[in-house]
């Protein structure tokens, strides 16, 4: 087994009733004043902003409010927030909403302290320090209520890049999936298929490391497992209360531990997408190239391929284990292909030069422009 | 699924050769002067005392040397550890052994602030400060290198009582899995076995929490594999690293997680087994029990111990399982009856008696005077 270190300090308040709390713990704290960074309004339909108010106000708690992240988080949008968070003198970021309201709380977060935010992302300085992070999750998939990253989009420059900062981890997240039940149910599969991402990313650097594929394996049976519920009734609370916190595992240091630091190039490839089209969702993009993907590496890995495809898939091999996950991907209605993401074919040179752009792509196979051609055409 | 909060902030740098690392995180944290903790020598043998005073020396740590601490850690030594610490005005305390070194540096270090240690054990007052707890772990088994808890003997009164506070999960623990190929075989089996029982204490208050009953179900089977593996090579380091990062798993928080707070019984009667017979290692105690223990409550939740059968040890009914743990143990040379641990069946009402002294003893089922000696007398 490789060598690793684990550290994560977010303490999760997980459960019915408990956004309640967050007040609570930002008074405790001895924090007054808030910037509270939301997305579309979803939060106001879903009573979910409604129970944050009444917790802050209760302890006595100011904040300013700042709507309207993207479901792909974008610099411009952030910058904004920044210059909110200076103007006010607010001593900390309360996320309420998914993984990209968190991720673009934790960039205004590290901004506040710096001169040039873009320059983290480009890793020209390193983030040492930021405005303390709360979370109040309402949708399930990223793992950013209990990770030091922060994923945003650079309109400009079409970048789609990530930071990454022990100051990041949320102080305190609260994650009640009964709030999800009013989900539409395509986010909540892109929700889970990104989770099942995440730990596909380390899981198959493995080779020996009993503890962590173990439990890898386990997490995505439990995810496939809840969906199927879920898909059956969208309000059936155990399965959502399941995947939401196998989600917060899939990505929270458990999933990787001696996984070499994971592959990541299916990330890379989908976050080219996704900011060449920003209206794909990234679960989505990502469940139509990892299938793609696999077929393409499984002779580096034969035997934890092999290993998965009997744990996870029941299946016999791993050409059989990947049309399953296909087969089920559908069966959730999410796409399973570029062309169902309205993707061009002719794009593909372009998709595969911009996966790139930031050094080497995947670690099981380094991918070159090449390969990566080839994955988007099996995707096709 | 039950609601809960997860929280563990513990660093752990795992590996070979982290050991190196402890002098660096402990001059980073601003402590200059700590109480280093050990026990009876076997860190000298094995190379971990050298290794922690070269570090501690390469980054200008002053150190005061408190030897000693017993496999069942007492009161009377720990009181004289948080002496030495008080008179030499030492700001943290360094844990250099397994468990039992573990929990006693924690108990000098929430001691060096009380008045009465005693009475935290006792409940009558909080633990709320505590010395920063480092830790260099040197057998797996016990979990104390990532969780709050402490177990101390009163020698006086036979009561082996525990404290748990935030302030007492360590800063820092390091884990080199390669200084245990060294420990004595029945060491490696009575950790393995204490792990896994952290993780049934749990596991069987579960009904549908998917995600961590897999989890759980994992972990154990990892730990059974490891064994084995390390029966036939001890020097297997890969088994003795998958074991050891399970071993910390079991309780660090996760397999806890919605397990309404775990059973614990067979703990509770371990504990007053090695209260009145030092001599009894915890893990062995535990194997003894536990076996017994499921035998008496299986009825209380069978779905739940039919998947544990079928799952963690390819059985067809919890009867079959329970021979087939019993039958594993003995194979590792692990005792399996009361009479192997040298207690006589004269003592029964005695260990149900003390068992009882700290209040409800068991969760899924709790357990009367009388179910307490039916199972010791299983155990028989």
């Amino acid at each position: 087994m490789e060598n690793f270190t684990f550290y994560n300090p977010t303490k999760v308040f997980f459960g019915k009733n408990t956004i309640s709390r967050i007040g609570k713990e930002i008074h405790k704290a001895g924090i007054q004043r808030i910037l509270l960074v939301s997305g579309g309004g979803s939060t106001k339909t879903n009573g979910v902003y409604e129970q944050v108010i009444k917790s802050l106000m209760e302890f006595g708690i100011d904040w300013v409010e700042y709507w309207g992240v993207k479901p792909n988080p974008v610099l411009s949008h952030t910058l904004k927030g920044i210059e909110l968070a200076r103007e006010n003198e607010l001593e900390a970021v309360l996320a309420v909403g998914g993984g990209s309201v968190i991720d673009e709380a934790k960039s205004i977060a590290a901004g506040f302290y710096l001169d040039n935010l873009w320059d983290a992302f480009e890793k020209k300085v390193q983030v040492e320090l930021a405005l303390p992070v709360y979370t109040v999750l309402t949708l399930s998939g990223t793992g950013s209520e209990m990770d030091l990253y922060a994923v945003i989009t650079n309109e400009d420059e079409k970048k789609k890049w990530n930071i990454g900062a022990d100051c990041l981890y949320p102080r305190i997240s609260i994650i009640d999936p009964s709030v999800q039940m009013s989900l539409p149910w395509n986010q909540t599969v892109n929700g889970a298929i990104d989770a099942m991402s995440h730990i596909m990313e380390n899981y198959f650097m493995g080779s020996d490391e009993e503890a962590t594929l173990g439990i890898n394996e386990s997490l995505m049976r439990t995810i496939i497992k809840s969906i199927d519920s879920l898909h059956l009734n969208g309000k059936d609370y155990n399965a959502r209360a399941n995947l939401a916190w196998s989600a917060t595992l899939a990505l929270n240091g458990i999933s990787g531990v001696a996984m070499r630091g994971g592959d990541w190039a299916c990330h890379r490839i989908e976050h080219a997408i996704s900011a060449m089209h920003p209206g794909v969702a990234h679960g989505a993009g990502l469940g139509v190239i990892f299938p793609a993907w696999l077929k393409f590496v499984t002779e580096y890995n034969p035997s934890l391929f092999d290993r998965w495809s009997n744990n996870v898939w029941d299946s016999a091999t791993t050409e059989e284990a990947i049309v399953n996950m296909k087969n089920k991907f559908h069966s959730w209605n999410a796409p399973v292909s570029l062309s169902e993401l309205g993707i061009n074919e002719s794009e593909i040179n372009n998709i595969a030069s911009n996966s790139m752009r930031f050094g080497v792509v995947g670690s099981l196979k380094v991918l070159t422009h090449n390969d990566i051609v080839d994955i988007l055409k099996i995707a096709f």
